[in-house]
């Protein structure tokens, strides 16, 4: 089975492999892709949907001066293994192993690293533009998913490079998905290409014309002909200034091979639509595509995913996704106002619930996240209740969204910001570690992290009736069991809650740190240490009485959050204090370092930077020996 | 010349005009128009290509049921006349007066506040999506002009709309300009479409197909005019879902008015591209678009600019803006790798210079500000030095750009951040006041700002050597001149500077407040205080040592900013005293108050806010005497 692939290190030696053996290759490729991808996880379907065009374009090209950009990377697999990582594909997305995206240090085949949508044009057109300056040769191609042709930036870049005309090769990869089914008029437009319609709108008009002389019928049909190539497919692009090419099969390697060299050498700007199946080859991943996009380790021959056990011991089963979603819906079966909307994450933020159950009521508005917040502003100014369930890294796209078209507008609109923290195997990209620093500006804003489902549907409920802009943030985790035993408690926006009483320390936590906190409280139990505990639920707006009130009580006070240090919950604490003119401050902020975190475990990326319980103990032990030094 | 529009105060009022009369009506508006503006200042000559458009819908919608949604709202003007505002126009843009933009609050015919372009498309979608939610029957229009056709947001909306379907219409009010001339291939299709280019190369192919059978020229003829309307012109709407109609007259109001009606009648999701002419019917500003895009008061005859006095007696004739544009083209002669970039306004960030000395490296990428900024994070990959300047509140949609596309990427861009702090007559959509707070937590972010244009030539000359992201932020201002009298230092990224010692007090300022401080400080001392004043040139990194000698020295610090206080510089000095772990922090933050701020003169509102000299000096003696109780 591993005739070619092995003998593969770099792209020269795939260049020595013979054209009509390079179906061998793609076969052995994806034999190995599945069988790596099975053990670690990860975005199978795309890669194997672009297995045939990675080889066809290493063929082609002379990677890495020529340059290949890939839009989100979840595509690059294979040709993360020609490129010689191959031998490393088993520590892939592994605490660190090779990413899941394409990264730069890792090669420098990989021109950037990319884990947002919508980026391969602009960062294609960059590269070529900087080429012409320096009077380069150098060929740029962009490989982009149809899926991120509904993204702005996508939108921007090909405006842009349409104009410009520069000598580049976008390589639309159209396999009709996103990563759930796409949406859109850009979407529905492909898929009308591939079908011809406008040619079949021309021969119905035209044989309208023509039925009053029958005769002509014969010459009419060698003119269509003729015509046909002006009119389809593709005439959009054409029209923006494009040289547009295809639709041709994206899985026969060796056609791929020769169209692109006939492309590359018209030396002009050009699209070339290739038709390909997300997760082709792999049965399970062909059925179920959205399933087959991000796995987990899987059993190679059903797909069924093998459980691997949960770090979280003391989870429960309910996810804070999940937890969010069913509050969601249970609001909008009391309130026919409710709508949900989603940049292309129906299960991803738990929503397919929803959608099922009001499809009326949900928009999936494609990957277009200023516009899913924008339309989000609209749809209240209309009378609606609109929650908006995005990532938290991805919703730095919607930025000027939330504070031009929500917040300014005095609109009541909901964000449910998933991922908001520590990510794991995604990596860098995909941290959702600043979202408190950048929305922590946007005036009337309230930004709420619950600890449990209980919370979670309270929030919910005050967020439905604020005026402006209320975002609940949660992590990719599981919800703690512990919070059970606590006693369910009634609360206003704003409000926190001491759970535990004590008296040399305070835990300011907020969220995720909650069930940390609670635990660090135990181990400093035993060293004698009383701490305090409070559930702040809110950093904004804060609860003011309480921090004042822990003030007095205990000697020092430590925030504790899942976020970056900058402009983060502690650090509203401090500007609090500054506030009110207190000018005595014995506070310690705990919280992510202010840098890109790559890809790892959870927990323990959350111990390595000093907040699991353990780390949290040990730090305030230190502090109070340093104060009674 | 009033025979009619004073009699208008209400759209209920327009309509009571006789349709032929409506000529007349748009005669006295443009010239009360131009009367007004030429009074006030503002943006003039898209209100004047929009204007009889704007009858034209009040004459056909019932407002405020049904809806109007402007995009940006500059051509709004008249939309405000009619809908009972003509009697306050002449105080538009003034302190307390009239908003430059649409604003709910002003009317309820203005269902939003916009200052930012590209959100129209989306606004309507929203309205038009509630409607049908609540089984209303309301239209919905988006005025939406083709500058704005650049916008990522824009397409996100279309791409949404043209799936969803909705009964709404888009009025595409082509002028051929955004603010400067457009740039972008849809522009350039918008002009083709005007041209019929498709049309005439069906034709050609046709007439090529045709030389063999010369008889039946006759009938080609006719069958080519009966596929006319399949393919010209908008076939990129069409394709996209709409029904697309145009282009027509946008000045016959007429002839507007009829072909509203028949739209509106279809109840269909629909694109009307009507032509205007910026500044239709005044001479100067037909000429010189740009000129006429937003003006300060005029001579009606002429178009020259009336003098008003500036407020800031003590400043050289030098903006920030082009002082900045200076240091960058100085760079740009000393080395070829530094390109500018800007998002549809090289005149207001001061580039044209650049643009006109080294047009090769001058990128204009329309009003597309995601784009612009992951296109300098490549143009960077590709080995040049780009320099992308934008005005702070719209660099908020570069925001994942910045830290997806930039940061993360480890690549050097400086981001020239114009109008940092507030900006007068623009508005609550245009205020600067957010950036620190969104930029803060970027990983490797330089957060500079400059007092004049010797530290903007140096900031530059640093910015161009930064390995990551380097912001220089300066504000909406005249340089003053005070800063001439002080002996010029060399100084590293994080370096400030102390411009007068002093014992009691310390004031830490940034950028534009340096000056304030200099003043506030001669108060003091007539009041008996000697304040140490600090130029602390960066926000980020913090110069450590000047604000720990401060403590030593002196009794309290006060930070100053042109900034909201949440996140801002004042917050990262308590952030950095929170690390050197000092529990006695007597700080106190001068900023603005974390709000959005209306227009007003930049002066008086920095002295509303407490950031003018004598209301620093209060704020000193103030807590000085609190701390001596």
């Amino acid at each position: 089975m591993t005739q070619w692939i092995d003998k593969i290190k770099c792209p020269q030696d795939l260049k020595q492999v013979p054209l009509e053996k390079l179906p061998e290759v793609a076969q052995e490729y994806r034999h190995f892709l599945i069988e790596s991808v099975a053990k670690t996880g990860g975005h199978l379907g795309a890669s194997l949907g672009a297995l045939e065009l990675s080889i066809a374009l290493h063929y082609v090209l002379n990677s890495p001066e020529d340059k290949i950009c890939w839009d989100v990377g979840h595509q690059a697999y294979v040709h993360k293994m020609i490129t010689g990582r191959k031998d490393r594909m088993q520590t892939l997305r592994q605490p660190g192993g090779l990413s899941g995206f394409p990264a730069p240090w890792e090669s420098p085949h990989d021109p950037f690293i990319v884990g947002h949508a919508g980026t391969a044009i602009t960062q294609a057109l960059g590269l070529a533009a900087a080429r012409d300056l320096r009077q380069g040769s150098e060929k740029v191609v962009a490989v982009v998913g149809d899926g991120a042709m509904t993204a702005g930036l996508s939108y921007e870049a090909l405006n842009s490079a349409g104009h410009l005309k520069k000598n580049m090769l976008i390589v639309l990869n159209d396999n009709e998905m996103s990563i759930a089914k796409n949406v859109g008029a850009m979407s529905r437009y492909l898929n009308r290409v591939i079908t011809n319609p406008l040619y079949n709108r021309i021969r119905g008009e035209v044989e309208k014309q023509l039925k009053r002389f029958p005769r002509l019928k014969k010459f009419s049909n060698a003119s269509l002909e003729g015509m046909k190539h002006l009119f389809v497919p593709g005439i959009i692009f054409e029209e923006l200034g494009f040289r547009y090419f295809g639709p041709v099969d994206g899985h026969d390697v060796i056609g791929l091979v020769k169209t692109l060299r006939d492309i590359l050498t018209l030396n002009t700007c050009s699209i070339l639509h290739i038709l390909t199946k997300k997760g082709k080859g792999c049965a399970f991943a062909e059925k179920d595509e959205e399933k087959g996009h991000g796995v987990g380790p899987f059993d190679v021959k059903t797909g069924e995913k093998i459980e691997t056990v949960s770090s979280q011991e003391e989870a429960s089963d309910v996810s804070y996704t999940r937890a969010f979603a069913d509050a969601l819906s249970k609001q909008a079966r009391r309130n026919p106002k409710v709508v949900a909307i989603t940049a292309a994450m129906p299960s991803g933020t738990g929503l397919l619930h929803f959608q099922k159950e009001f499809p009326e009521r949900f928009f999936d508005v494609g990957i277009a996240e200023q516009h899913a917040v924008s339309f989000a502003g609209a749809l209240a100014r209309g009378g609606l209740k609109p929650v908006v369930a995005i990532y938290s890294s991805f919703l730095q796209r919607s930025h000027d969204s939330v504070m031009h078209d929500a917040a300014l507008q005095r609109q009541g609109i909901v964000l449910g910001i998933d991922r908001a923290g520590l990510v794991g195997a995604d990596g860098a990209t995909h941290q959702g570690i600043f979202d408190m620093a950048y929305l922590g500006s946007v005036p009337g804003i309230v930004l709420a992290s619950p600890v449990d489902e209980y919370e979670m549907e309270k929030m919910m409920e005050l967020a439905l009736s604020h005026p402006s802009v209320f975002a609940i943030r949660y992590p990719r985790a599981y919800i703690p069991k512990m919070f059970d035993a606590f006693p369910k408690k009634g609360f206003e926006t704003g409000e926190g809650e001491v759970l535990f009483e004590g008296e040399d320390v305070t835990l300011l936590a907020l969220g995720s740190m909650v069930e940390a906190a609670c635990k660090a409280r135990a181990f400093l139990e035993k060293e004698g240490v009383s701490a305090r505990v409070v559930n702040m639920r809110f950093a904004r707006p804060l609860d003011e009485q309480i921090i004042l009130d822990s003030l007095q009580k205990t000697k020092i006070l430590f925030t504790l959050e899942e976020h970056v240090a900058t402009g983060g919950f502690g650090s509203k604490v401090l500007e609090f204090l500054e506030e009110k003119n207190i000018r005595h401050m014995p506070l310690k902020r705990l919280a992510l370092p202010d840098e890109f975190i790559e890809h790892g475990a959870r927990e323990a990326q959350l111990d390595e930077f000093g907040l699991s319980p353990e780390k949290i103990a040990a730090s305030v032990l230190k502090e109070l020996s340093r104060q009674t030094k």
